[in-house]
């Protein structure tokens, strides 16, 4: 099934609104001064990764190409952006022939990152590019939150299942988005269909304590239960007492029970009990389920414990901690006028604390050991060294406005779980340490 | 002009994805086992406000409204769920005709809520009511977050004016919910257009570093802007030393010029300096505009600093700390059988922990002390007491599966401040603290 085809329920006709108010004006200041078209190249990345981790995911790029691709100025768009004074006529004109035809280099979806990489790299003129900034940061801010926090749950559950379940906790767009960077950070499936539907995310579910609650004993819930979805289901034992829940789910559903689900107590205590209970009962192939405000530390001190999958809400959609991310995107270099053969000029903030930045069009490269660890992340604006030119780490995503980089999630999943394992052991250390390779400039 | 005429680049045609799969799985079930029709209550409501604060703000119903009049399966939608082998061909059937015709009442959008407070109540058949669960959640737990911290933060700006410009902070369309709640939290606009789009909140924004880094120098950027956006136009001021930028800001757009914004470095120090050289400069009436990293306590720190306008993005749209509510939404009673007058029996999950909640349909009062101080929150399942009847919360919100409570966003967002206003003093105190009124249950 082509799900493109189906009317999706969650992307939007245009992004061109997804935009601050003063992108617009600084795009009529320019069209007037003469500045717009003065060739430009911005970059996005960030200053510091989230206090205490270790790497960054690169998580959004696929929805960002989208957003480039539909950012367009239509009718309505443009009647709102007049009547409201937001700009003049003539930049309203430009505006209804806007297209982005510039190119787009990054990272690319899934790849790690540092302090200071280039994730994303936009060059064409100012006044294109500057439009940008607002979609380009809120997708790669929120998508590589939720990412960075499913790599470190997907690291602490092993070969684990794990499950996301988190839409009752964010907005229910981003939901869907958070489901996504989740399966690009290692989680196996979504209880979100809208993540199913617009991303083919494998989902799963089946009942609630509601469930339970409706009917006038548990025996009535867990019979209507099997006999309607089979023994192979998954039963949820807690809503009264758990070893009684246990005996009758086996009772009714036989030892081909697929699964008990425990969504409370102490779940490294529950668990052995109940793993126990399943074995004599004979249901020793039914798998344990446990679902209780998860992170990546209670993860980790269940590995011990005989679970078969965890399922994550809270703590994945709100980043573990860390929401966002604090990328910002940057004009770093720009034509010394509106000629096209300009030479480009490297440009850079100078002003107080920690928010200058460094200038020029970088290119960054990621040196490895002799035994094939990676060791710095290195960036540059000059030549790329001839023993990095191999091992350079942005790819071409637009060309000429024409969208080049759209991959499979799975092939975004499987980079991913590549370039964490190719990392220093400590990079999955849930302690809070430094970025686990430094940042070099060259 | 009328919005909704526009093509809204914001909405969805359905919202019926925005759920978890059990939730239909579980009316397969109940389908087959003849339970779906049993009349049902739910409650949405928190067992506790976030660690340390004092009042929580429910923002979302008006969203929560269109969500549910848009909860349909279209065809694509059902296509879906049948290729995916979600559920079974009757189960589709029944969805295929599905809208909700039950009743909703709840806290009116803007109120304040405490512990326990049944801030919405939906009323139905187990099946209509069942499938609402995630999307109501989705964005109860969203907007109720932002705006509890836009709430804090406009207590702690006191007259002075709010811009929500966290866009960039987090998902492109959370952005635009978080922009609706920051409003009526206190916020008074918005960089986002999309949110002035969607909810007329009225937009804001002129120019970025990245304006002046475009430009040959300074002065090129200042008259280029001041040129384009005129004379009350608000200069960015830190891009390279801000003495010599405020000075070229009044050189070049006189003492009109409307303002300048300051968004690096010690904010208090330098309000005061530019403030002096302003004042200095003849441009008495020049604002001053900050926004770096700003919270509530940033804030209130600048109290005393000759500030204008704060400018807030991060802080605000990942709720300062605490970016979802932990809202739940529960069966709290069912009829005894599908009969339409078969009596409702309280129902409430009894397993391990702090997870129980109270069972039964839900009133809720707020008593006020002879000063007329809000003093408690009442919370009952029986007869109203005579001396509280007045005072309820829940209002009707949909009757029949008509929407009844539309409002508009100003008169949420005054009755927001009136009921902040109502609240003993300690409530707008930024310390951590326990909720400010104790929840009574009678």
């Amino acid at each position: 099934m082509n799900t493109a085809d189906l009317g999706l329920p969650v992307d939007v006709p245009s992004t061109a609104l997804f935009t601050d108010q003063y992108e617009l004006t600084m795009l009529q200041a320019a069209l007037k001064a003469g500045t717009a078209e003065r060739r430009s190249v911005f970059e996005a990345f960030t200053r510091r990764l989230p206090e205490g981790r270790r790497y960054g995911v690169v998580a959004g790029t696929g929805r960002v190409l989208d957003a480039v691709e539909n950012f367009r100025f239509d009718a309505g768009v443009l009647d709102f952006l007049r009547e409201r004074n937001i700009v003049d006529e003539p930049t309203l004109e430009w505006l209804a022939d806007y297209r982005f035809r510039g190119d787009i280099w990054g990272y690319p979806e899934g790849e790690v990152y540092f302090p200071g990489s280039p994730i994303l790299r936009v060059e064409g003129s100012f006044a294109e590019c500057v439009l940008l900034e607002t979609v380009i940061l809120s997708i790669l801010n929120h998508d590589s939150a939720i990412a960075a926090a499913a790599s470190r749950m997907s690291a602490a559950a092993g070969e684990r299942a794990l499950i996301e379940m988190g839409a009752r906790r964010t907005h229910e767009l981003a939901a869907v988005a958070s489901s996504r960077a989740a399966y690009i950070g290692g989680f196996n499936s979504t209880s979100d269909l809208a993540a199913g539907f617009r991303y083919g995310i494998p989902t799963v579910g089946t009942s609630a304590h509601a469930f339970t609650l409706l009917h006038d004993n548990e025996r009535d819930a867990f019979t209507a239960q099997v006999d309607s979805l089979g023994r192979g289901t998954t039963l949820l034992v807690d809503t009264y007492d758990v070893t009684e829940a246990v005996r009758l789910a086996v009772e009714i559903a036989g030892p081909e029970l697929g699964a008990v689900r425990i969504d409370s107590g102490d779940l490294l205590l529950v668990a052995h009990r109940v793993r126990q209970q399943l074995d004599e009962l004979g249901a020793a192939r039914t798998k344990i389920v446990v679902t209780s405000d998860l992170d990546e530390y209670a993860i980790a001190s269940l590995a011990a414990a005989p679970v078969d999958a965890y399922g994550v809400g809270t703590q994945l959609v709100t980043g573990s901690g860390h929401p966002t991310c604090s990328m910002v995107y940057k004009l770093v270099a720009r034509a010394e006028s509106a000629d096209e053969h300009a030479p480009l000029v490297p440009v850079a903030k100078k002003s107080l604390g920690a928010k200058s930045s460094m200038g020029g069009r970088k290119w960054a490269a990621r040196r490895v050991d002799e035994d094939g660890v990676v060791e710095a992340e290195v960036i540059g604006t000059g030549a790329v060294p001839a023993d990095l030119a191999g091992r350079q780490l942005q790819v071409e995503l637009v060309k000429g406005g024409e969208v080049l980089g759209r991959e499979s999630l799975d092939v975004v999943r499987d980079r991913h779980a590549a370039a964490r394992a190719g990392l220093p052991l400590s990079a999955t250390q849930l302690s809070r340490g430094e970025a686990v390779i430094p940042t070099e400039y060259v």
